[in-house]
């Protein structure tokens, strides 16, 4: 069988992106994997991975001939870098990225495109507190959420190839407008993000001696601080009017969750617990709580219906 | 080898009870494990567990010739369960609980008991989001932290006793005051679980079907949050001034990166997650990434040194 495309270029291959290369080369989504990293020493690493078949020292270089291109920077990055490229871009020839906040990139990534390319933001929700090439792998999207945020005047053809990228690559795809997805996930994950952090901030200013004591629930609410910082400001810099909604928010539910206590009603504090239990426990399944997918993968509704 | 003890009683086989028995009968700490439980439906499941001996249908039988009492109910009811049997404990009795708050349950429970038993109170710091005797486990308590609190006055025989025993279980164990108890779980266990709820709640009061994009952050941050719902609020209940005094630290933690995010400060945000970072970063490994255990459990530090 024909693979979906010749030629990928990944740039600027860190977590995201060298997982990214490694899934399109097992899945065999495209005959040649080629990369641009801005490092040197990174360039050096890459020509010594298996599913690197290129490496170039330039950006404008690695798109030239690609059919489609993954820019994989911190989100600050992804716009200047499909600035400095797009006129090497072959005709035909579709970008996608891997952002956390989508509004900017979409509308100005758009605007520069040449005729006969297409861009169209991608958002895989795929990721780990650990970063960097050395912790890719390629499995690191299977079963995992994969946002595809288009224009109302995106080509449909261009949508619809990134939205088969990414299923090719094991993720369950839906589509939604880059304002809704920066609401949503500014929920979802850039909330939870600044949660974890303010709680191991808060704790790092009492004893920190007593982590030693803490049991799992401590562990996990707060593993996703250990994230890469420089991404996250990154990220928060972009996403800022929609996180501080969503602060805003969850500072008045902690604040009646405080009330209710304080004023010992505890018929109110265990509906509170109630309805938090009941949200978390209608989540649906990690992957790794999926029996290495024997139990289907729950169907994705649709976000806004 | 004697074991540890001859007879040892659970009272209330939850998830933390139920897991205690298994584990007393799997390493031999005790020869025979006798079990109480309010309703007869537990008590008749319970004459089919393989490491029950014998089920008693009142908690003043069921203690009268034990070595040594595991009060397990709700932490609310492990004073009166302790009151209504101490006058049937045997010469030489030991009590000891697993409720998440310990300065009430330790001064009143000191008081009742008989001249020539003792009281020591403990927080075997393993759980799960799972409750009942369906989830419980023999290796629940492995590799896990266990809090002492014995007060000045308690017997330092009984003391050691207990803190032999909780070793014997697999856990590491610390000892502290009750009141410091109680402070240090309001930050490492009370707040987090408090935090995780109001993560989820806020969600829930959201579009519920954005869950279904949610990656691995938002899943780990709430996950304690489908946490028994009647168990929380009766520990809410016992540590409220101290759980309060958390969540105004808290408040004030998210007000700071608030602040910083809504001033466009991005030095002081990447600070701010440089600092969550570093604490998490050096919080010991849990037991499922110490490999099995060949990777040896670290050293607690006294909390307080």
């Amino acid at each position: 069988m024909a693979k979906m495309f010749d030629k990928a270029t990944v740039l600027a291959p860190g977590l995201l992106g060298a997982s990214l290369g490694m899934a399109i080369k097992s899945r065999e989504v495209a005959d040649i994997v080629s990369i641009w990293a801005r490092r040197p020493e990174t360039r050096v690493k890459c020509e010594k991975q298996s599913w690197v078949d290129r490496v170039f020292d330039t950006p404008e270089a690695a798109v030239a001939d690609a059919d489609i291109v993954l820019v994989c920077p911190l989100v600050e990055a992804i716009y200047p870098l499909i600035k400095q490229c797009v006129s090497s871009l072959r005709s035909g020839a579709l970008v996608t990225d891997v952002g956390s906040a989508k509004s900017l990139v979409c509308r100005h990534a758009d605007a520069v495109m040449p005729e006969g390319t297409d861009f169209v933001g991608s958002h895989p929700m795929a990721g780990s507190e650990k970063s960097g090439l050395e912790n890719a792998s390629a499995d690191l999207f299977e079963y995992r959420t994969c946002l595809v945020t288009p224009l109302l005047d995106s080509n449909p053809k261009a949508v619809e190839t990134v939205v088969r990228f990414w299923t090719e690559l094991g993720m369950e795809v839906a589509t939604l407008s880059p304002e809704d997805h920066d609401e949503i996930v500014a929920y979802i994950s850039h909330l939870p993000h600044l949660v974890a952090t303010a709680l191991s901030t808060l704790l790092s200013s009492k004893n920190p001696r007593w982590r030693n004591f803490a049991g799992n629930g401590l562990r996990d609410t707060t593993r996703i601080a250990a994230g890469d910082t420089k991404m996250w400001k990154a990220i928060i810099a972009q996403n800022r009017d929609e996180i501080l909604r969503a602060l805003t928010a969850f500072e008045r539910e902690v604040g009646e969750i405080k009330s209710a206590i304080s004023n010992q009603d505890y018929f109110e504090v265990l509906n509170y617990l109630e309805r938090g239990k009941h949200y978390r426990q209608r989540m649906r399944p990690d992957r790794d709580e999926l029996g290495q997918g024997i139990v289907p993968f729950p169907r994705l509704a649709n976000p806004e219906s």
